[in-house]
């Protein structure tokens, strides 16, 4: 049987994500994004066409690299306004029953005592379906404004990143045991005192005494997306992520970097397929490979490669304003983009900044499929059976078109062809649905040393004030 | 003609909120608080009665000062568990056309910056109808938790809400013009950069020197509730809020508040009726006299004093779990709690422990109605004339058979009196169903000096890097 192929829509609270000018198409609605409606039209239309999830990224902060200025990510809509994307999660848990719900959040901006809340309120009231897209920010104006001098170095960043995510392991997996709440109308006892945990914490950056405020949510500790490539990134994804989303443009990139990620995974004695990987990609499929090709060729003329500029010199640091746009790029320069790196991973072209700004106006750093459903589903299911990746998260062009014509065309055909689900599966948690498994983290995960607290020398009961 | 009488309900996403032990109650809802549909319902419930909104309490932490230690609020459920209520704003919006959602959320835990984007957000997803309810917290158990030694004293932490709150006006009502976002297709700009504004914050405890990340919301700044009842409160209550709620179970305590209120208001050159001063009470409502009073009766079975005590420790500071428990509190000790001070104003009776535990199991603070529509109608045109208070807050006893009792009884009795509207108002946003006037701010309200950053002396375009 061929490998099953997984579909992930790629969002963004506001209006340009991964499609720089797209927001003049006059078919667009991503201009709508402060609406609700928005984004109920939206999980409504993936969950018919059966997606794991929505995947919704966030930035703290704006893209002021560009030029030394946030002037053109303004007028280009290039991810400012950008509004949060946690307040997304109930309202499209209302109107589907399996859609899986990714929030991306940082580990940079929140205490990991009050954050704890926020995760068990979301994977309460969406009945255990929320995931979180553990990141550590990368935009030095997000820092500025919270009062950092600038932003901590990539590798503070991840260090802190580990502890943080002790505290929240502890706080989620081992304050209140699973029998600790009661209900016991008649004896008056709503929770069991002795079976809720000061966790004690004290660290280098952190320190928390006391018990989580929540109850024990469905998923106790949300599904884990993390989407990290520098060597850092890679190493944290292995031990902790369950779902890892990947930009690399190239057949050979994405099957190096699965491959890699995998035996990362299995070196911290993880199941090495018990993570999901997911590429970026955008499709822009119709009827016909003519109808497919003539939408691209529509959409090129809106896009704005200065907008794709100012994203991409936020992601890299690299202010590609005072670059010349017929000078090819360099693999020096290129290679030295820790963010870019599994773009460029097996790429023979030597890019000019125009022909890279204008490939990074559709799709993000992402490869682009343009076909009939025969062409894509013949593409994507060779991309899977290279590359061993699990499945695709979905950029859009044109809001909501780019999905509707996904599930319109693109998801019957790899129905026919027996590589893509026919119905969602059993379990009510992303996690059951996503792994098969029951709604807690697997014993092989890291967060399962956290779940006794006399595992990691705490007294077992809250008897002391914490 | 009579003065009007408004509605809010008093709600906090976790079981025991202000009725210690009904939880046990067999038709109490309040354990599904985890479930959105316990909101929707109740959300709906309310809209029906034409409730000005629902007002969501929080806290950050938990009630350990009863008895040192955490035990006694877990095992009754007070005020713990207790989740996020930001989460609810927008599935209540949902499902509701008019109602106001207030949301508590304290100006301790969580930085301007990121915070004003969270306001955005809610007001753009709510279209309009969020209230932020400004708390400075009282737990030190969740001071402890972020890595505080200890909360901040009353007077300092007042100190930094007032700069927290500049950071917020420059951020939400300077940031953006209201002209800035033109989404010219042709022309290929979103927003014009020269409108949008970096606010150049340096203060004593913030340092904000960019843009907003959010375009402006219906309100801008939402409408601002308080509660401070200090001297510090009242006077930040006078310069800020729009919304006043106060807890004052006597009529000349509630008279002696209002009256301070207004007349501080005024001094800031506010109109004193500008600010809406809702009081905590609960009702107790059925077919007839005999009928409220059975059940009155019937819910007193239920309750938890030591619950209640456990909360009142936290609110006071006090470790009543160290007083006998029938000696008389001492107007002393009552005088020495500033969050009792409305309390006990104009009180003549002197308070034992146990009394004061009983009283404080239904409704927490505030005063208890009981009798059919005609007399509680009765006393609360009562309260409303002698004290010129706008409205009541109204606390639950059984989650929502209280709230569902006050609409089918005595909202159509005060609406056969003329007190209480039959339809809502005009406007999309809660400020103008409110006040009559536009979605923002008016020219009077301190946020007015931030809308132009010339007048706070910052440039007047983005063009330095921020």
């Amino acid at each position: 049987m061929s490998k099953q192929i997984r579909f992930n829509a790629f969002e963004m609270n506001c209006v340009g994500h991964q499609a720089s000018g797209l927001w003049r198409h006059p078919r667009d609605r991503s201009g709508d994004y402060k609406e609700i409606g928005y984004w109920t039209d939206l999980a409504k239309l993936l969950e018919k066409g059966l997606f794991d999830g929505i995947f919704i990224a966030d930035v703290i902060g704006y893209y002021d690299v560009y030029g030394n200025s946030v002037d053109t990510a303004v007028r280009e809509a290039a991810q400012i306004p950008v509004n949060d994307p946690l307040q997304l999660a109930v309202p499209i848990a209302m109107v589907t029953e399996h859609l899986g719900i990714g929030v991306t959040i940082s580990t940079t901006y929140e205490h990991p005592y009050t954050f704890a809340r926020r995760l068990s309120t979301a994977d309460h009231l969406t009945g255990g379906r929320i995931g979180w897209n553990i990141v550590t920010s990368y935009l030095d104006s997000g820092a500025r404004n919270v009062g950092q001098k600038a932003l901590l170095n990539h590798e503070f960043r991840y260090e802190k990143a580990e502890e943080y995510m002790e505290v929240l392991y502890k706080l989620l997996e081992g304050s209140w045991e699973a029998d600790a709440v009661v209900r016991d109308r008649e004896k008056g006892i709503f929770a069991r005192p002795e079976k809720v945990h000061a966790i004690r914490h004290q660290g280098k950056h952190f320190q928390v005494p006391g018990v989580h405020m929540s109850e024990p949510s469905p998923q106790r500790t949300p599904l884990l997306f993390q989407a990290g490539s520098s060597t850092f990134g890679v190493r944290f994804a292995a031990q902790n992520a369950e779902s890892v989303f990947v930009n690399s443009h190239t057949l050979p990139g994405l099957k190096k970097y699965v491959s890699t990620l995998r035996q990362q995974v299995a070196k911290q004695g993880r199941d090495p397929h018990g993570v999901l990987v997911y590429a970026l990609i955008t499709v822009i499929v119709d009827e016909t490979d003519e109808k497919a090709e003539a939408k691209w060729q529509e959409y090129q003329q809106y896009i704005s490669p200065e907008g794709a500029l100012a994203l991409i010199s936020g992601w890299s640091g690299i202010d590609f304003a005072t670059q010349r746009a017929d000078v090819p790029l360099g693999k020096e320069l290129s290679g030295a983009i820790p963010a870019l790196v599994n773009t460029f991973a097996g790429e023979q072209q030597e890019w000019t900044v125009e022909e890279f700004a204008r490939f990074g106006s559709i799709g993000g750093l992402g490869k682009v499929f343009v076909g009939s459903a025969t062409t894509v589903a013949d593409q994507l299911q060779h991309w899977v059976e290279e590359t061993d990746v699990d499945g695709f998260n979905l950029a859009y062009v044109v809001a909501h078109e780019t999905f509707a014509d996904v599930v319109q065309w693109l998801v019957p055909e790899l129905q026919r062809r027996g590589v893509y689900r026919t119905s969602y599966p059993q379990g009510k948690t992303l996690r059951e649905k996503l792994f098969g498994g029951g709604p807690l983290l697997p014993d092989t995960h890291p967060a399962h040393r956290y779940r006794d607290p006399k595992q990691y020398g705490q007294p077992q009961t809250s008897e002391v004030k914490a």
